[in-house]
Parts: structure tokens; sequence; C-alpha cells
């Protein structure tokens, strides 16, 4: 993505009231299904792309992660991130994925969340990524299900035989898709399902873990606004993790 | 399933006519990319759950496999597969897949053909097969997507925004369901990707490659009946490797 979206005013005011950006790691309903596909980080050095306010840094910081490097294109999230943050074993750099200067093999574990779906060369982020990654080391990322991110007018319909539906087309096609999230022309970029898992295991991944986030009925009691999730998933999660021998 | 399908003279004599059955492979669209995910077959053992009419079973052995073994439920099935197969390295038999007795560890390749969705228990699938197959062996199948099988209500609707798209609902909620397809009362089981993906992982599998197949240009120029099929992936072909050391 170009266009530096959470720089603007108007983005950047609509996305600092969601939820998640208010309460943090807590107030994101598939946080718990992504934590359960993280390796142990005690110890380890971790690298979040795409960091945002820094809620998962400080949660690896808790966790015992030796080191944190926290990754955001935006001044506005870092900013935040910096004020909110006081543990000095997290760090942050305000750097494009494409430009990130990390030495080689210098990472144990990698987390993205809700980023990828932006970039337009996922097979390219792979393998910027596994260079960055120790032998054996994870990579560990959620992006919107591609479900979500295919139809030409993402919003649910309803009717009377099938109450609430998806309008699922254009799976097959990929490519960007262009829509308003508290702003015009948010640009997405679709992928299938099998492209991600595709492009992991051609750069050396081992997949050790896909999920397909929807709320369960506990989610769905305390929160009665996402009933709706269960007729298709909203989030693709999945966990990855680098060959320990080189390839 | 525990109904036999095949065995029904208004179900068979439907299927009978389908282009598959009465061409074979080539008439299968997503048979290029399934074959494309096979390890080669030369010198091994191949083990075809659900063969049909033996139209695999004819091509492995074309491919210079050592044995192959074709297994289905369908008395009718069989009795047509018999009497088109002349190769003797190429055997038939009457079972299902619970109650198929194969020695431990004696198969290279199994490979089964749009079955499994009809089977309820696809970690039990999994854990069977793992008995069956050599360490390094492969499992390579296809299946109904679960875009597919999951709506309560599985036919196309179009409007003049989106043109074709696929009412898609249920998708998180697992389990079956009855569809008319030549007769009443056939049952499909649902399960999402990630079922599919992580029974294969929990039972030792590595993942090789996953495909969402729809028809490319080419196809639709040939068959301009499957334009639609763009719009959601109508089938999900899995290629799965067994770990060379014990889990």
């Amino acid at each position: 993505m170009s266009r530096n979206l959470y720089d603007e005013a108007e983005f950047f005011a609509g996305y600092s009231r969601l939820p998640r950006s208010r309460e943090g790691l807590a107030a994101a309903p598939e946080w718990p299904t992504l934590r359960s596909m993280l390796p142990p980080l005690a110890g380890s050095r971790v690298l979040d792309l795409g960091c945002g306010f820094g809620a998962f840094c400080r949660w690896a910081a808790e966790e015992g992660a030796g080191s944190i490097l926290g990754v955001d294109r935006s001044q506005n999230m870092l900013a935040r991130a910096r004020a909110e943050t006081k543990d000095a074993r997290v760090t942050y750099r305000l750097a494009r994925l494409e430009e990130l200067e990390v030495p080689e093999a210098s990472v144990d574990v990698v987390y993205s969340s809700l980023v990828f779906h932006y970039l337009d060369d996922f097979a390219q982020v792979c393998r910027t990524i596994r260079k960055l990654l120790a032998r054996g080391g994870w990579l560990v990322f959620s992006v919107e299900h591609p479900i979500m991110t295919a139809p030409s007018h993402a919003a649910w319909l309803s009717d009377a035989d099938r109450g609430a539906f998806w309008p699922l087309n254009g799976y097959a096609d990929e490519g960007p898709r262009t829509t308003h999230w508290f702003t015009p022309g948010v640009v997405k970029q679709h992928r299938t399902v099998s492209t991600y898992i595709n492009c992991l295991i051609d750069s050396g991944y081992r997949i050790a873990r896909m999920e397909e986030w929807a709320p369960d009925c506990a989610q769905i009691a305390a929160h009665p606004e996402w009933a709706n999730e269960i007729e298709r998933p909203s989030f693709l999660l999945v966990s990855a993790q680098l060959a320990s021998e080189a390839p």
C-alpha cells in the first residue's frame, strides 16, 4: 500500500475509536485463537510487523520475550505506542516492510496482525521474512479472510429463506479491492487461502496451523452484534515455521 | 455415509451420465491440477479410495505404478471398473474405508477424489490412512470446497449490481447438509478448510500444497457453462506427505 492511511486524520480518528484500538488485545475477538498459535515467547527475539499502538509488543514483553521490535509505517501509531510502553526491551521503528533493515537470521518470532492483506506481493513478504528469521523461527499472522476480501460488494444480504448471508463472488480473481473503511478508497489485496498457504510452503515454511476465525457461542452471547460472523469467517490466522535445515 | 447411493438405481443412472463418468479423467476439469499435486507414481504402491469406474487406477497403471488397489463400496461401480480394466497390476475390492483391511505401512500413495466430504469423521480418515501409508507416503485428495458445502441453500443468486454470486452462510457450522443430487436426501458433511488442514497436521502429515480449483480462461472459453465457477471455488485439492520419521 503506497497510501499511508494511518497518518490521514479522518482514517486515524475512526481507527482510534475501534474497540481494539481503545482496549487493546482484549477487545480483538480473534486474539485468544491467534495467541494459542504462537510458540512460547520467553527469551525470544520478536518482531511485530504493523505494530500499531504496541499492544502486542507490550504483551510479548510480559510473556518474557528477550527483545521486541515493533515496526509500523505510521508516525501517529508509533507516537502513541511509545507513549504507552515503558519496558526497555521494546523498541519501535518507523519503516515499511519492504525497506526494513534487520540482520539476517536475527528474529525468532515474526508476528503480524491484519496487515498482509494490504500488501500487494505476499510471496515477497514471505521471502523477506524468511531472511530475518533464524532457522526454526516462526511466522504467525492474521489477515482478513479471503471470503471477506473477495466480493465486489462486501455487505451482508438477507432473505426469508436464508436469513443473513454473504454474497460471495470474485473469489478466484485475485488483486485489489477498493472499499470504504472510515474513509473512501481503502485498497485491500484479495488473494485466496491457497495462495497464502502455497506462498508460505514455496518459501520454505511448514504450515503448523490455520484457523478461520468465527465467534464461539460464549462470544456471541457477550456480543450479539457478532452473530452474523458464524455465517462466514472474518479472519484467516496462520502459524508457520521455517524449516530447521536450509532448504 | 451409511446409505449406499451408488447402488441405488436412480442415483447410479444419473451419476453414470455425468461427463466424468462417461469420459473419465479427461472430463474432470480439476484433474490436471490434482494430477500436478501427485508424486511420481513409477514403482509405487497406490490405493484409490472411492475408485468408482477405475479411471484413476488405469491411469496410475499407465504411469508405471507397481500395484494399484481400487476400493469402492458400490458393487455397480466395481462391476464396470473390472470390465474396463485389463492391467493385472490393478485390483479392485468392495469395502468401506472404515473396514478396509490393508497391511500397515504398505502403501506409498493414497488418492481419493470427491469422497471425503461424504464421510463424517475426517480425523478418523486421516488416522486410518496414516496406518496404511509407509513413512514418507502421500495422501492426495479432492473434496467439494467448504464454500460449496456450507450454505443452507446451495444455489446461485444474481442481481444487477453483482451478477452471479454465491449466498454463503453457515460456514463455521460444521456437520451434515442434505441436498438433492440426482435423488433427494443426499447427505454431505460440511467442514471448514482449516478443519481439513489441521486434521492432517494433527495426524502427522506435512501440507505440501492446497488448491481451490477454479477454471482458467481457456477452460471457460471451452465450457462457457463453467463461467460462474470463478465466483467461488468448487473443489478443494490437498497434497500431504507423512513425515519420514515416526512422530
